[in-house]
């Protein structure tokens, strides 16, 4: 049996989060498709094991968890090497920061749930959908460039080694794909996600890499 | 001088959990309040300390700190009494996804910048808008009851002493004051709210109580 266990899905982004942390740690997983596109994760199955009815769910050591960001600060004190967080106060701060700005910023306003109630309560039809997606991803795109701008990435968000916000930038850029945001017109960031790209963690997690996804 | 200053404002429920925070630990702050709703967020003077133009920024120590819930986290490893995070990985993960629930699920939904371009974008008028926020508000009250249900608070989320999750939490319910949501109709969220409502260091913080305010 793997050590950990994952709920997720190829196109969620918050699955994407967890899966490359696995990857950067090394640690033997087994991830469970929930097709959030189908509705999936509204059964009553899914129900007993993730309130909100979002992905991921993570099981490890009978512990059940859920909240891409919590996962990700769990797996670092549980499995410490490599460290995804470094070491000063200041530090581990301004990677929180940085993950937070998709997490919860960008992220949160292009879910499925969110998405469908565009729909049922502005009668917003995909092409709008697609709009709105595109427009918070790329206000997400132009705070990261200026962040970058301000404390430039060397070679990572926070130094030599890729930590929790490198992950979560890492799914944000992964979504600037599904909206077609203009990432090349943020030149740094454009550089960071084509660094992560290269590396084998980020490029074996990646959601058009997974069972289900469409041919790239 | 104060040993934190916090650029705040009364009605930002991010700069709220922050506040709870501090009195919390009994930190010495000094408050600057930047007007959310006229917009003074996005002056060229905010931007040099906040790239996101979004509240709170916090100063501590020659160090600038934005995203609340990494300002949490800072303050609690920077200032360790009273601790808001419990000692175990499996309780600090829960403590981290309830305070997510609205962190990065609820709130995200309902700020100012989100406000205004569904006006922009759907025409959506004020009674649209409140609706949407009521809409979102309600459904992280409905998470919350049910993870409550699971878990029962005793009295606060992670057992005897306020936390995060507690801090997060109570931002969500003073959410629901402004949105008008069903509050009574989820009972151990209602128990949990009166609870805080009770704790001096919430009482002091809490938005309706800060310079600005309209009258309760």
């Amino acid at each position: 049996m793997a050590a950990v266990t994952m709920y997720g899905f190829w196109r969620s982004l918050a699955a994407h989060r967890v899966r490359v942390a696995l990857h950067l740690k090394g640690i033997d997983f087994e991830e469970i498709p929930v097709d959030i596109l189908s509705g999936a994760q509204h059964s009553a199955d899914y129900d007993k094991i993730n309130a909100e009815h979002v992905l991921p769910t993570v099981m490890h050591d009978g512990v059940t968890l859920f909240q891409s960001m919590a996962i990700l600060e769990y797996l670092d004190e549980t499995f410490p090497e490599p460290a995804l967080m470094p070491k000063s106060a200041a530090d581990r701060a301004y990677v929180r920061s940085v993950a937070l700005v998709t997490v919860a910023d960008s992220h949160p306003l292009v879910v499925p749930r969110v998405r469908k109630h565009l729909g049922a309560t502005f009668g917003a039809d995909e092409a709008a959908i697609n709009a709105w997606g595109r427009h918070w991803n790329t206000e997400g795109l132009a705070t990261f460039e200026k962040l970058f701008s301000r404390r430039p990435p060397a070679p990572f968000i926070a130094g030599a080694q890729p930590t929790i916000a490198d992950i979560c930038f890492g799914s944000h850029v992964a979504g600037s794909g599904f909206f077609k945001s203009p990432l090349e017109q943020f030149p740094l960031c454009k550089a960071l996600a084509d660094r992560l790209a290269a590396h084998p963690a980020f490029a074996a997690a990646h959601p058009l890499k997974q069972p289900g996804a469409p041919a790239m």
